[in-house]
């Protein structure tokens, strides 16, 4: 192994401190501390710890977490409606809708019924055209974790090639939108894309966000290539994390790479959003 | 010169007539003709130049126009309040807001008061969602436009590796979103891109879009590509045509190529718009 680690866990853990003294010096300015909503539709296991995960960070760094929870036959009208109710109170400063919803909720429905100026997990359509246009505003919290941690290891991406593989929602298509507004040239690839290897080959900067593990060999990146992995899956991320090392000059592990940042990107985005509703941005 | 002619102004004038005939049939049906207002703000010229076509081509397949001209003082808050009177409006299918707003206009606000339903010229951030999570929904005219001169001309886009060159709000970006969402792998170039040349030799399909004449060589071109051309200024597209033509495969011209296609996708879309709104879709 070459290459050096993208600490995520750490780099998390540092925001995170940062954030816990920030939010206590503004939650006595402001005569109560941040809310973060959090909104969990069905019985997905998975799902349950994500958000447990988050609640927990949540009350680590001084953010009240606000949980919401509605059963697995919850219908789209009655999720939209919780989730405007949060979006017109005025304590509630940032409201997660946990994804997946079960399938009889239409997920974007749901996303679209967040204020815009709570999407703290960058998931509404104004949120998207933000990034896309490069106008400031919340991030998609997955592809924003990631920006932050290149950021505060000065990777460069000005005029680099980056290659993103995947195009979901809220992680291929935002992350190839954020790198393109940090003027990088950015391929995105999928599950159509012929010759895989080749664009990736080509990379300066790699993110996995195809949710398929291993997908991408490590004998296909350029050398010196920035390797970013946001697939997870028991411990396996899309890259062979081995190979990839050998070659690459910084790899996030997985875990311990974009997972922790993603939840320190919603946090931040969190308290950003508190700040600027009570005018002390 | 080897390539074929992508004939914008050819198929621009069969689309016509086929709306021709679809809006006689509408309009005796709904008992009115479909609406499309266009809001002109200040005195730009060439926006002037631009409103008069769509309006004559308004008129020559049954659209009836609306005209909105607004002066060039006018503020974001009035611009706002006239798009959102449009929006309200009944009898409104369309809204077209001629781009670009003087400077002190805050277009992107002006835009997003365009109600999502009469977004046909596709430029709100609803329907960039729609674009890039490949829902449906309207599409930014010009990308839409050179879509469907793809379509009409059989042009295969799975699979193939497409350059976009430009990443302007309503060009660039929803045109690499909507090639990703027929399954096109999409590289975005723009001016901070380095090795340019490289990046166009690898694609099967170019777009240019960088409002740059003749910053693409022919010589760039990988043999066999597809070429679309955005750009225009005096007769002159951001594409060398001479050389490139020895090259493509296929090739729009400037003019003649994209920019009768850009009209046509805002009528056609304002007459899918009066069928949803009246329900004969």
């Amino acid at each position: 192994m070459s290459a050096q680690i993208l600490d995520g866990r750490a780099t998390a853990k540092a925001i995170t401190e940062e954030l816990q003294a920030e939010v206590a010096d503004l939650t006595a300015k402001v005569g109560r501390a941040p809310v973060l909503a959090t909104v969990l539709i069905g019985d997905d296991p998975a799902s349950h710890t994500y958000v447990k995960m988050k609640i927990n960070r949540c009350r680590q760094v001084g953010i009240e977490p606000r949980k919401i929870e509605l059963d697995h036959s919850t219908t789209t009208e009655e999720a939209v409606a919780a989730v405007r109710r949060l979006s017109e109170d005025a304590e509630v400063d940032g409201i997660l809708v946990q994804h997946p919803a079960p399938p009889q909720v239409d997920e974007a429905a749901v996303f679209e019924a967040i204020d815009p100026a709570k999407d703290v997990d960058g998931v509404t359509s104004g949120s998207l055209a933000s990034m896309a246009f490069n106008e400031g505003g919340f991030r998609s919290a997955t592809p924003g974790g990631i920006m932050r941690l290149f950021e505060r290891y000065g990777i460069e991406l000005e005029g680099k090639h980056a290659v993103v593989v995947g195009r979901s929602r809220i992680l291929g298509i935002p992350m190839g939108l954020l790198l393109l507004g940090q003027n990088a040239t950015v391929t995105y690839c999928h599950s159509r894309t012929t010759d895989l290897a080749d664009h990736v080959g080509r990379a300066d900067i790699v993110v996995a966000a195809a949710g398929r593990p291993e997908l991408i060999k490590g004998e296909w990146l350029k050398a010196g290539a920035v390797v970013a992995d946001a697939g997870y899956a028991d411990n396996t991320g899309d890259v062979e994390f081995g190979s990839a090392a050998d070659r690459a000059r910084w790899i996030t592990p997985v875990p311990g790479g974009v997972g922790p940042m993603t939840i320190a990107c919603l946090l931040e985005q969190t308290v950003q959003s508190f700040k600027q509703r009570t005018r002390l941005a």
